[in-house]
């Protein structure tokens, strides 16, 4: 779109908790964020549901008919905050195709709809950023996309769901339930009242499709993202963890092989040593692994409405810049659309853990379980509880459909009583990916 | 400058380490890089000093006459990676005159004349981007300049010398002297045959004024930043910073208050639980204090010229991108000159020690000192060594100003032996700037 002339015009849509930080900067901090612009910048209009008085909002400026707002052509840059996939998806969709770039935090539409609104970005020569929709203010989307965009990112590993990580690391503090931790987490306001977009692994799923399409340049549907969640975490998982040196993570993992790329999310045993370790309560914390680069670390609030308008407002600034500068630079189509490796494929240490009875040959029978399918052992720890004894055993590298063979092998066995509980190792540092 | 037909040209000035790299790069995985510009991009010319076969590049695209190429006209994007003021400065120059965008990982260029590069940038319409100046392959400068745009930052604290950072973390690990881990470091490749440049703080002191300027949107001159560097730091500071819980390192700061900013250099005491503390051998950390997105942490290695190579791509990648789209984004002017608040004004905690003459009365007269010039005492250890004593005091938040008074006060005291050492403290998280 050619630009009119004037300041550059900025619609929100939406007001909630990142929409008012956002609406009140741009008219707070006008001359600021015009300085760092170079050209002016207002606030041309807010969508709202319902028709209501906005605090410090000329009353003009809001209106309840977003499409109108999106669609009058003189919009330079759309913010969309509404969340979900629809109205959202139709405005943006009409606001790129009516010239303006778009800025949104919009993770659910972005990970399903990423690839095709990348597209009309690109066919429309307009702007689309969503920094805020992966790790709240966390730069992480621009430094893969841009500073890291010579390289070849070969991993990217995170903790990316601040509610999980608050569960968790409560749960470690306190010794107590998921359930405890969860409620507490609601009373805090870390956690919704209903969780199971959080607990069940699917919103930080989204988040990894996300970062791994931008690490990768490849389309990634986001049903191939395979995750679990964290409701069958129980405190004994925890003090087994704690016991063995380790504390148990929700992590997003991205890596690249020759033989293809895969996504998933899935409760992970972190070495305390570990960077990752270190990320506690509802924080995000990101690991990078690129061949020139090495490992590059990136650490801080994943959310709050304060956190998530910062990134939105650094799109917008930057969206802005590229429109005084031009028409806007695009965002790059993914280039490539490389294989996708299935998660049995994928291979790492796991620890596994039973309870067993006590009586001569049961550890015998149990690794004979795990020679046949070609796993092999690096630790095993048995601890005698009266006629059970509980078995803990930690593997060398093994594929996902190896140790799961291995757990229906085991659950067969008479002498094992109850449930096999397995969880995933994050690799030592180095580890080759895989 | 009016893009002529064909892929985008670049040209390489210097084929060191980090040119050798950017150049395998440009001819080995120019595929991989098109896909991410979104157009062909090619090697037009590489600069050497001296003339020479380079091994894999076509011989006609080596030339000693860097100005020529330069102004050929037909070039894209310029990296430079010579280094040095000049004729670094005057290639450059020439380079955004003829219509060119430049790159350059020239850290000592960019903190003397970067204001002015950017200002030739701006009215030239072209692009101008040196993330590899400050901290290698970490992205710090890019989420600066673009992720928190709109954000503001009030702190940015950093271990930015890779090579001081090795030699402190040596010299705690080991108990040994500044000597001892210098040589290490430079048997180990991390410190050169004249270390002076790191070891003095000038090179942190560089890197915080590019950073300063980016943080804050202000012109900021170099010689405005004071610095302080690790050659008197002796085994002894390292075991009393130990026994109070913490490690030894040189740390850069720039800050804004309403009274102004400051950017410095000195070595601190860092308590074992903050992130920077987790810093190590010769990486970088850098932690962005700002108001909306809170504690933002970056870490990673810091140097090493394939890490240095990911960040020249990285801005060679957005550069051309930029090319592809229009003439290019120019980077931002700074758009204030904020005050500068000297550094006797900015406050913290300090360690005060020093050996004494272990009679009655003597920490009645050292106590004297501080409270004559209103500096208040937060703890005071005192050990016994035969005839003398040593006192170890930490201070509450006071200005650095008062505390050089306190330091010349009690160097007069006659129950006083020696040099009186002083050390700030880095504050805890979320102390107030200033």
């Amino acid at each position: 779109m050619k630009r009119t002339a004037g300041p550059l015009r900025v619609a929100l849509l939406g007001h909630g908790t990142v929409g008012a930080e956002t609406a009140r900067a741009l008219t707070g901090r006008a001359a600021e964020l015009s300085a760092r612009i170079g050209a002016p910048v207002e606030l041309a209009g807010i969508a709202v549901r319902r028709p209501r008085t906005l605090p410090g909002i000329d009353g003009s400026l809001v209106t309840t008919d977003a499409h109108a707002l999106v669609s009058r052509g003189d919009i330079d840059v759309v913010v969309e905050l509404i969340g979900g996939m629809e109205p959202a998806r139709s405005l943006i969709t009409t606001a790129m195709e009516t010239g303006a770039s778009v800025v949104t935090a919009n993770k659910a539409l972005i990970a399903s709809e990423g690839v095709d609104l990348h597209h009309i970005a690109r066919k429309q020569g307009v702007g689309l950023a969503y920094e805020a929709a992966v790790a709240g203010a966390v730069p992480v989307l621009r430094p893969l996309r841009q500073s890291l965009a010579g390289d070849r990112i070969q991993r990217v590993t995170g903790i990316v769901n601040g509610t999980t990580n608050f569960i968790l690391d409560r749960m470690t503090r306190s010794g107590g339930t998921f359930q405890g931790a969860l409620h507490e987490a609601q009373r805090l306001g870390y956690a919704e009242a209903d969780p199971t977009g959080d607990v069940s692994g699917a919103d930080a799923a989204a988040k990894m499709a996300i970062l791994a399409r931008l690490a990768f340049d490849t389309e990634l549907p986001i049903e191939r993202v395979q995750f679990e969640g964290i409701t069958h975490i129980g405190p004994g998982d925890i003090a087994h963890a704690e016991a063995g040196g380790y504390v148990i993570k929700l992590v997003g993992t991205c890596d690249r092989t020759p033989d293809g790329v895969n996504a998933r999310v899935h409760p992970m045993l972190i070495p305390l040593e570990h960077p990752l370790a270190g990320v506690r309560g509802a924080d995000n914390g990101i690991l990078v692994e690129a061949r020139a680069a090495g490992e590059l670390m990136f650490h801080g609030a994943g959310a709050g409405g304060l956190a998530t308008s910062s990134a939105v407002l650094g799109d917008l600034v930057e969206l802005c810049r590229d429109r005084v500068a031009g028409p806007g630079t695009a965002p790059a189509e993914f280039s490539q659309v490389l294989p996708l490796r299935p998660l049995a494929q994928v291979a790492g240490r796991y620890h596994v853990s039973m309870f067993v009875t006590d009586e001569p040959g049961v550890l015998s029978q149990v690794s004979a379980v795990f020679a046949e399918h070609g796993v092999s052992l690096e630790t095993v720890r048995q601890e005698g509880l009266g006629p059970q004894a509980q078995l803990a055993l930690v593997t060398h590298r093994a594929t996902d459909a190896a140790v799961t063979e291995v757990i229906a092998g085991l659950a067969a066995l008479p002498c094992v009583l109850g449930t096999v509980r397995s969880i995933r190792i994050l690799g030592h540092r180095k580890e080759p990916v895989g």
